[in-house]
């Protein structure tokens, strides 16, 4: 499959690594065509990689991955344009943190509202999922580096797209039971808000390398 | 342990009759002295047990359990007085939901603070901790219902009242393992603003007999 990354950061290099391993043809988005990090993971990542502008990147992928900080998201999607995201399915990973508080950083959006609401507000013919924001980059694709049962959240408007990404989420390695679908794109706002909770749960395990389950008869 | 449980509701019934089962002296608080609810739950309590106004039942109780609802939380300790509370704990169970959004609720405070916090900073001299809140009435008191490993969360400033209250949870049946200390009591807001995912984990399952666990190496 096409699938465009868009950030350069810790989270969008591991997806787009991950999503290049199993042989899609992975396009890495940045702000500017000249990004020394994306050059750099095209480089070492070969065949079927590119990278560049957040607009080239989106051209004809399918599926767009957005792992942009949460408080550039809007101004990214924005520079691709709602037009050149119409149809396509958008996995917003990101999480609005806001870190002029103070640690831990709160959230730029919450409550009433959430980051993944934004983005489907601002591209209206795109179908937004929000999944995989409430962990850490590296469990996202391996989830077997955690013991034991957790699960990853999605949620979204679209059936069709919210099903493209589990088929995505079990290539990571995610088992069927440990995909949880919790309706529609308004319910962003429980998985965006449980930041506030992994923040403290990093804080007392002192890793990045847990998750959450649901344990339930 | 002389206990005082502020609220007459499910969640208030629920940990009261819980308390009284394992032994303890339990009074439960109302905003009223002849609150009709209380005296029936006296009634099926029998010996030992008492109700009357929130001042009357925190009298000389070591123990407090909020479980007023969290909107009226404030108001509720207020009537009591911080002086009555000073020197004891108060175990803070309560959500600060707002329905005026329609369903699911949302909160009446977080992100940059907290019920917990807010409820300190009323009672300076009370030994706040907020755990419990993260699931059904059910679940708290009896987590072998829900099978698997699942957590309880506490939190609090002053590490002997945590000491305490894990003492209950453990009587409560809630195994060492599963007790996880997320820190200060600024810390609640995370297992407060986790109330947006579980509502939707609610909407999702069908049944409040669930509970999430935190997986780690």
């Amino acid at each position: 499959m096409r699938i465009a990354v868009l950030g350069t950061g810790v989270v969008g290099r591991t997806i787009a690594t991950r999503l290049a391993g199993l042989g899609h043809q992975v396009g890495m988005g940045s702000r500017t065509a000249d990004n020394a990090t994306a050059a750099a993971w095209v480089q070492q990542t070969g065949a079927g990689s590119t990278h560049g502008t957040f607009a080239e990147v989106v051209g004809d992928a399918e599926l767009v991955f957005n792992c942009t900080s949460g408080a550039g998201s809007l101004d990214a999607v924005r520079g691709v344009g709602a037009g050149n995201l119409a149809g396509k399915v958008l996995v917003d990973v990101a999480n609005p943190l806001d870190h002029s508080h103070g640690m831990p950083p709160t959230l730029l959006v919450c409550n009433t509202d959430s980051l993944a609401e934004q983005l489907q507000r601002e591209l209206p013919e795109t179908k937004v999922v929000k999944a995989l924001n409430t962990m850490s980059a590296l469990v996202m694709v391996e989830p077997g580096r955690v013991p034991g049962q957790h699960d990853v959240f999605l949620c979204g408007d679209d059936d069709a797209a919210k099903a493209m990404v589990g088929e995505i989420l079990r290539s990571f390695g995610w088992p069927d039971r440990s995909i949880v679908d919790l309706g529609q794109i308004s319910a962003a706002r429980g998985p965006e808000m449980y930041l506030a909770l992994w923040l403290r749960l990093y804080g007392a395990l002192g890793t990045g390398d847990f998750n959450i389950g649901v344990a339930h008869r």
